[in-house]
């Protein structure tokens, strides 16, 4: 039985921001500053450093008691016995990766308008990584939907909704009253000197939406 | 319970010398032609594009009644129930890998001396694929071992073996008395104006081995 994840500050990992050498130790100062879940998000890695990194960050996770979730790739979160994955429009069909997880673990959609979430939570989906809900520099695919859609999707959508997307300590004052269950943030955790009090202040923040 | 593959003429895909739009077409003519298994590999295509490329080639290799192995992606091999994996140096590890698909799935690993056949073999993997045999153009960090470790390796391994790396129409025949159950190609087939009478040749050939 999955447990029902604190979606209040969700933590996406980020190799060109952060060196994967200081992976762990950035990780485990932001979970105590008040990251409350993390999503492993890996791109032009091989298979096993991939899944080397995420048994790693699995052992820290667990003894920290913060879910684990694996970005796009199923068998490295099977391999590794995470809490789920995050799939986007370019990955797996959600279809797909629901049979073969079951339903003991969470699995969270991207989604960048009302079409997308509620085929999601149509399909089985979790939550909703929903954005970008400001610029960001960090996913250069990633188009820019704004605060109205954001509320959109809130609106229409039933499950947890994690706004994401160019969130920063200055601008999440503006998603007060957006609906979200709660913000994922890159760059301003995974690029800060001091990630234990960038997540601290974060979090209280997030208190406020 | 696994069907027992014929490992004789195995095709390896390789869409940078066969772009992905001739991919079935491409395969199709080659199973008529001689090839008993098809190993689907890619690299730089998202999730989406992956399964659905899977998806498309399960269903011709089902009709055909030949084996499809996925390289590497143990997520898209369940995705689309291929018939196994074949997984590198630098993938999943194997007992990860066997842990997952349980012993109902084809594994193949990739092994470049006897040490690491030894070690694939003790680790459960159904294949091995040996080599590269010959020196190479399509895996630019595939060592060249050369026909004495080949012969090195199928002496000491008991489970099936394919030679692999730069195996054509013509060096096929020194592989005579290699101990090989068979050979994988990749540009020799992919590559061909005639997929057809280039599997059709080698597959004669493969009979001499």
């Amino acid at each position: 039985m999955k447990q029902k994840p604190n979606y209040r500050l969700y933590l996406v990992t980020d190799a060109e921001i952060c060196p994967r050498e200081n992976l762990l130790d950035v990780c485990e100062k932001a979970i105590d500053g008040g990251v409350s879940i993390i999503q492993l998000r890996e791109k032009d890695i091989s298979s096993r450093e991939f899944y080397n990194e995420a048994a790693a960050l699995k052992t820290l996770c667990t003894a920290k008691n913060v879910p684990l979730i694996i970005n796009d790739r199923l068998d490295i979160a099977l391999a590794v016995d995470a809490d789920g994955i995050h799939i986007g429009q370019s990955d797996m069909p959600l279809a797909a990766a629901r049979r073969i997880l079951g339903s003991g673990k969470i699995i969270g959609v991207s989604a960048g308008n009302v079409r997308e979430a509620l085929d999601a939570e149509h399909g089985s989906a979790d939550y909703l990584g929903v954005g970008a809900v400001f610029p960001t520099g960090t996913k250069k695919d990633a188009k820019n939907i704004g605060i109205d859609m954001l509320k959109q999707v809130t609106a229409a959508a039933s499950i947890p909704i994690v706004g994401i997307g160019g969130i920063n300590h200055e601008n999440i004052n503006l998603l007060r009253g957006s609906g979200i269950d709660g913000v994922a943030v890159v760059s301003c955790i995974m690029g800060s000197k001091d990630p234990y009090s960038a997540a601290e202040t974060l979090r209280e923040k997030t208190e406020l939406l």
